[in-house]
């Protein structure tokens, strides 16, 4: 019908063909230091994408239903192979964004679109149905395995916007919404910054307070006012905001306002003594030292009250809880994270009325269901008592019923029961105890013996403290990655395991269990020799490059190009991509400053999670963010 | 206070230094055919931009207010030299956007960032005080010399969002809006296309339409509904729309919904018999053809006459005027352009009320006014009519009062004739005559004689049929430009020329206007060898890049890298920028063959007025963009 040209045939040839799809594209950036970026287009054959067509339905094949587009949904769906599973997607969002980046998105340091990039492109599958439903889920029928479900564009469907979808297996992956905690005020007044559309929301109303301030009418005390911004929330996303308002303001927007210096002010509210508590404490006082230099106003330990169209109030936290109020200009609120609606009432259906989130065992199975799974931020893992199961335990490790327990016995068990425990891991670290054998000798007393015997009163008694090294796991991007990763492969390997269960032996029972638990997953992954984030305990999700970005901000690439080495997957370990050799280095001196050893593992644990959930097109799309802005600056029209 | 990096320091001075700020940045694009894309930084020094600053009041200078930051007022304030004025700028949109390319933002063939440019940055000026303030204006007030505007974020301005700017010369070029011919239902239902804004919304709303369409509860009957999408309106920013759209289904959509290619369907409904009916017959033809080879349904001769938030009726205009009524998913409404409010308010102020746009003399001046210009495609040029000074011009020629005019005498008038009544120059064009005295001759019916003298009575009906050659200028971007352009250069050279008038003698009075009218500019610019667009009659702004497009339309690289090579002002004539010779090569052929001459002028002309337009920061954009677009296509996530 129509004769392809040359030029024609060699764009489709970029995303149409397998055999080119890894067609080597070379930018090379002749600017300071010159060098060359290499990308691989990964697109994949279009044959297989029948998305909207209804399935060839093979009615043996068991039917997955996802709800949520986010990184857990999107990780489980990436990873899953097993063609026996049908899957459908059902998410309000129809593409998968890449959080971290969202506070670059606020100021225009990275665009919007860089860092979405559409469901249906990034699960593309040869051998796996997908399909994906643009509609928000409203309920869930565990008893007739089914959601119910409704188009978010549901004006003009005739009725038709409601629908419901069965399932074999449910997993649920709808993350959390923002956190008011019913402040008055907050959810007319505020911004929130967690979804792409709040970025975009941000930037307009950014420019809408520069646009305001620069009217004739106004006095300068008018003027400050509107000029003052003030970020509630002193976790990663709000102090990388604070951090990217200051830079968009000081280097860009001093030039078109030039009195807009002595005019504007950040604040940034946080209602514990400091930000970031949940890391390091030198990246504290990193942070704080910097913002003190930067002139960014940090106030700690004051809680927000209230907040109407012009005042928001606070309340100190000590000092006889003085209450005071401030006009501002605009409002970020990023405090923490709630749970939604319909989550709710599930978890009121199923008797989990109490949580903050979908209680799940180790498998991510939600307590209480039958095939339903739950990870992210909707979820948390409840983990086992030892003290509860102690007494099982006990029975499982004395093999020979005398009563005691040997060493010997002990260590045949022992991976089993870390496994099943892992905050008997965590303890033994923080006593600086190499096994349980040493947490035996300590219950005797008796240091020296090599043959210790414990009966079960000892053992109890010796394990007595390990509880309370029990953690949740934080609400971040790679927690959530990874346990689609490994949720994922539970899914493929479902029938294998079946047949030859090969997880930790039940303390409650016979036999194994069929798959190893999320965290023996971890461990194994780790090889033992890396930083899990249970053991340190802090989120490594935006939270890595909120360390980044204040390590980074006195060097002039900072943020943007620290996240392009390590978020994006370009390790500045592996063979740096010619970017900028120089660049790399630059970057590499702040983080080994901060600590080898720290630094190194956040980041290289940044890059395995990371690495695998973005398309060669959002990396290109920030790469050429950046460069712009490095060349021209950040744009500031309102749009 | 702070030590600035060495990174640091090369960022700012890509962007600060003047010295710099040529800088040279080479991105080689090594794809099929390699190359390289040179393009300089045309940053200026901030010192200069004092925007939010109150002016340090010389209270001699004059002061200036212009409305809008369209092609006219930008135009205008980049070309103002005189450091004699103090300008300050009015208008909703804090900055400029490049109109033609928004048919290619619908669709993300472009990003909407990429052709905008804040007003501040591109009328930064070493010597001239300009301010801007984003405001709309409300009303104008000619007695007392001031303009009453409102702030657009009215909300928490403490009623001060309202304010007066006193003029002493006003500059009106606010632009029009769309055009609904009071068509019921179009503006609750229908999208424009004339703002940024629009342009995104319609890239939602066509996402929208395949994520309902790809719904589970629908029929294919009820798929095929939604993704109807119909134009109205056959011009330029129609027929471009529709063939973007026609290309993201064909080149990315089908991708992710294989079963669209069946169930889309583009119809485009023109009033008149053909589409693209202001230009020349073969592009016309070419389009139409291409339509159909496409599957574009085109409908011509069918009038909207109603359209619902499901079904858009028509009537057709001959055969008895039946009338039909069709299901749409998605309306965009472009048949013309329509007075703003305000315009029309003031029109009735001065007497104007009977025009459809302000009306102005040669020279720019609102009829009725004093001191207020008003340029683009909210005023018209009011041409004088031969007939109505044909004594007068008589008299002014007949040096000798003699009763009769020679051919001399005739001749040494002749440029003065000619620039005030341009319509004799395309009569006589129209006619294949040389020049006027052709006409005498053919008056006195007497053809070989080569000294004639004509009467009054004579002249008169010489001239007789000249006026019928009048035209409006038509409603396009370089029609703007151009006038912007001129605009400044009156008001650069007020001074001088009131001292040394070089404008046409006057011919119903003594001496010579002051300056030169706009078409006497636009004919010596073009030294009379090129088309001007009084000449042709045809819009060159979008429209070129209509042209542009649809003779592309069978060559892959069609609409954006037209734009690059064309309205980007990368001429394929100069020496073109190594980003791909062959891919050049690629376009200049299909515009031969639609006839060397034709097509040279129009993108000539492109060129000339469109570069001057645009900065260095969108060109870029732009064409990372379209590479972009090259390698992984076009996103379709709905944000």
């Amino acid at each position: 019908m129509r004769i392809y040209t040359f030029f024609e045939k060699t764009s489709r040839a970029f995303h149409d063909h397998p055999s080119l799809s890894k067609l080597l594209l070379v930018v090379a950036v002749s600017g300071s230091a010159g060098g060359g970026l290499l990308a691989y287009s990964d697109s994949k054959p279009s044959e297989a994408a029948n998305l909207l067509a209804p399935p060839e339905t093979e009615n043996k094949k068991k039917k997955v239903v996802v709800l949520g587009t986010g990184w857990a949904g999107t990780s489980f769906l990436k990873n899953l192979k097993d063609p026996s599973f049908e899957v459908q997607v059902i998410s309000p969002r129809n593409y998968f964004a890449f959080t971290p980046l969202l506070p670059s998105v606020t100021v225009g340091t990275v665009e919007a679109r860089s860092i979405v990039e559409p469901i249906r492109k990034l699960v593309r599958k040869k051998n796996v149905d997908v399909r994906f439903w643009e509609a928000e889920c409203i309920s869930i029928d565990p008893a007739n395995k089914k959601v119910n479900c409704r188009s978010t564009q549901n004006a003009d469907l005739n009725g038709k916007a409601e629908f419901s979808v069965d399932y074999d297996y449910l997993v649920i992956a709808v993350g959390a919404r923002s956190n008011t905690f019913n402040t008055p005020g907050v959810e007319e007044n505020a911004h929130f910054l967690k979804e792409v559309e709040d970025a975009q929301k941000i930037r307009r109303s950014i420019i809408d307070c520069f646009e305001k301030a620069a009217l004739p009418t106004l006095s300068d005390e008018e003027r400050k006012k509107i000029l003052h911004f003030v970020v509630v929330g002193g976790g990663p996303t709000g102090v990388e905001f604070a951090a990217e308002l200051h830079d968009f303001v000081r280097e860009d927007l001093v030039k078109l306002h030039p009195k807009v210096k002595e005019l504007v002010k950040i604040t940034l509210l946080e209602a514990t003594d400091h930000i970031l508590n949940m890391f390091d404490k030198r990246i504290t006082e990193f942070a704080e030292e910097k913002f003190h230099r930067d002139g960014i106003d940090l106030k700690t330990g004051s809680m927000v009250v209230k907040v109407t169209d012009k005042e928001i109030t606070t309340k100190a936290l000590k000092n006889g809880g003085e209450v005071s109020s401030m006009p501002y200009g605009m409002v970020v609120w990023s405090t923490g994270i709630g749970t939604r609606p319909f989550i709710v009432d599930f978890m009121k259906q199923i008797g989990q009325a109490n949580r903050r989130a979908l209680g799940t065992d180790e498998w991510l199975r939600v307590e209480g269901t039958d095939n339903i799974y739950a990870l992210g931020d909707c979820a948390t893992i409840v983990q086992r008592k030892v003290m509860g199961d102690i007494a099982e335990i006990f029975k499982k490790a004395d093999k020979d019923n005398s009563g005691t327990l040997t060493v010997k016995e002990m260590q045949e068990v022992l991976d089993d029961i870390l496994e099943r425990y892992p905050q008997i891991e965590l303890y033994l670290k923080n006593r600086k105890m190499k096994s349980i054998v040493d947490l035996m000798k300590d219950a005797k007393g008796d240091k020296s013996k090599e043959s210790i015997e414990v009966n079960v009163e000892e053992f109890r008694s010796a394990l007595s403290q390990v509880d309370s090294q029990m953690k949740n796991l934080p609400a971040t991007a790679q927690v959530a990655a990874q346990q689609g990763t490994y949720l994922a492969d539970c899914f493929n390997r479902m029938e294998e395991c079946e047949k030859n269960p090969e997880g930790p032996i039940r303390i409650r029972g016979e036999g194994r269990h069929r798959i190893g638990t999320l965290g023996s997953l971890l461990h194994w992954e780790e090889s033992k020799q890396q930083l899990s984030y249970q053991e340190t305990g802090s989120p490594l999700g935006t939270a890595a490059s909120g360390c980044g970005i204040l390590c980074m901000r006195d060097y002039p690439i900072r943020a943007s190009s620290f996240r392009l080495h390590s978020t994006w997957g370009i390790s500045p370990w592996s063979q740096p991509p010619n970017l900028d050799l120089t660049i790399t280095f630059w970057l590499i001196k702040p983080i080994d400053w901060l600590g080898k050893k720290l630094s190194s593992k956040l980041i290289r644990r940044l890059v395995q999670n990371c690495s695998k959930q973005v398309s060669w097109r959002t990396r290109a799309c920030v790469v050429g963010d950046w460069m712009r802005r490095f060349i021209f600056g950040r744009d500031s029209s309102r749009i």
